[in-house]
């Protein structure tokens, strides 16, 4: 996996400059500090997931790498202030992220929730822009795409879900549900970017979302299963987390053992949506494994 | 006045209609809470001067009714998205907007956060989706133009501005700036968006950028006077705050006579921008008027 570990690197390397190039600090404005708030949540690192998504599905259709760049730094944007809202402390008050203070930490509330909000809007504003593709049909699928994904009946629908979670046990199929929402939406459309950039057929990009959906169900058991075995250091959040706040999880529900054959099931299924597609493929296939290999 | 008050009731309750029913509270689903959240926003009332702008204009170039109330109703919900975070208690801490609780006070703050990031998200589905007008590059133009208007270097901007206007007395200068984001860039977009609509040529939408510049700042102007002057039962909302937070706004740096002498002015001016559309532009020549005699 080591070939693959710089893949994801260099891509990660791509979009942080793309990501950077967008946001720029206007040192003779007052409200800089917005700016350098945006560019404290997205700089931060991260292995950058989403994007190598993005830029993995483009790479089976043929598009041009600024295409893909900016979609992929489009959707990092909106993982990023998805992020930052969560971590408030209205939400799930989180001081440390990426092994760093959070942003309201290291900004204030204020600035925390109007650099999300900022960056949210961000992303509609770079996918809408016709650099990011030629054909305005491809930008309003990406647009409406991703809203949906992100939205009420998404990843915002999930954050509601997982607030609840906290004032009851829920079972299997709704942590399913949950999840699916709160970051398998996400995980889903970053990958059909690359389908929708591509103006893949139907069939293709069917073969996309099962791909996705596995691998976001299979992403976010290892996150639990993190939570419960990592290090604080490792990991760069604190660990511990979900069961401190009594919320059910796939491990609470599995047990750790199957919650690690279960995320590995999935990782290989996700793999075989993947046939048709043959060599070109490789790097999603290989980033399901590292997804469910990683330590952090 | 009294037809045109009409008229734009008329037009709210339109607004208000399709908003109503874009925003489905599905009572299967756990996260419901958020869909209630949301609408509890957008339904509760309003003027709608947003939403009038866009069809007022729309209505210079033979629009479909439903393209102009759909972008109506998505401008509407962007506007409220931002009340609901500007009134936050780490913003500027308001319990009573419209005259009912506001959003955090009904339901919870995180609630609050969230169901702003969804009425966001959900405004740019909506101007993505076809049915907002067959031709793609226009909704794309929409999108990026009202992503533009609302984002770090217009309205969440001004909002980062008015926070810091709490720490030190801003000059006029720089409260016109601030005024300009915070609350002219949003009314200017819903005026052009009109001209986006019905693909109207630059001159043509230069005349509406300028009747909104002057009718956003106559309009602020008003506000800040009824901060001052208005009775909390007629405005729906707190007065007296600017004074009690020492912001300097133009009430404080013209003084009240100055202050509505000015609003009058710019209402004059904003209507002569519209001497190229005729009688048909007679909807936005009487909002002007409107919003420096409003009394709320």
């Amino acid at each position: 996996m080591s070939n693959f570990s710089d893949a994801l690197a260099e891509n990660a390397e791509a979009v942080t400059q793309v990501l950077g190039h967008f946001l720029v600090v206007d040192d003779e404005t007052p409200e800089k500090s917005l700016t350098e708030a945006m560019r404290y949540v997205v700089l931060a690192g991260g292995k950058r997931i989403r994007p190598f998504l993005v830029t993995a599905s483009a790479g089976l259709f043929n598009v041009s790498e600024s295409s893909a760049l900016r979609t992929a730094a489009a959707v990092e944007m909106v993982h990023c202030y998805s992020l930052v809202h969560d971590d408030l402390p209205a939400m799930d008050n989180d001081e440390l992220r990426r092994g760093q203070p959070t942003c309201h930490i290291k900004y204030d509330e204020a600035t925390a929730i109007l650099a999300g909000d900022a960056l949210l809007t961000k992303a509609f504003e770079i996918l809408a822009n016709p650099a990011t593709h030629p054909d305005p049909k491809v930008r309003c699928e990406l647009i409406e795409e991703l809203a949906k994904a992100v939205g009420e009946e998404g990843m915002v629908g999930g954050q509601i879900l997982d607030l609840l979670s906290k004032q009851r046990t829920l079972d299997k199929p709704e942590v399913t549900r949950l999840q699916r929402m709160k970051t398998g939406e996400l995980i889903a459309v970053s990958c059909e970017a690359g389908a929708i950039l591509g103006k893949a057929p139907e069939a293709v990009r069917h073969a996309l979302r099962a791909y996705a959906h596995d691998l976001g169900l299979a992403f976010q058991i290892v996150d639990d299963l993190l939570d419960v075995e990592g290090n604080e250091t490792d990991v760069g959040k604190k660990t511990g987390k979900d069961k401190a706040a009594g919320k059910a999880t796939f491990v609470s529900l599995l047990g750790i053992e199957h919650a690690r054959e279960r995320a590995e099931m999935l990782a290989e299924q996700a793999a075989r949506h993947l046939e048709i597609f043959e060599e070109k493929a490789d790097p999603l296939r290989n980033l399901a494994q590292f997804v469910v290999e990683r330590r952090s």
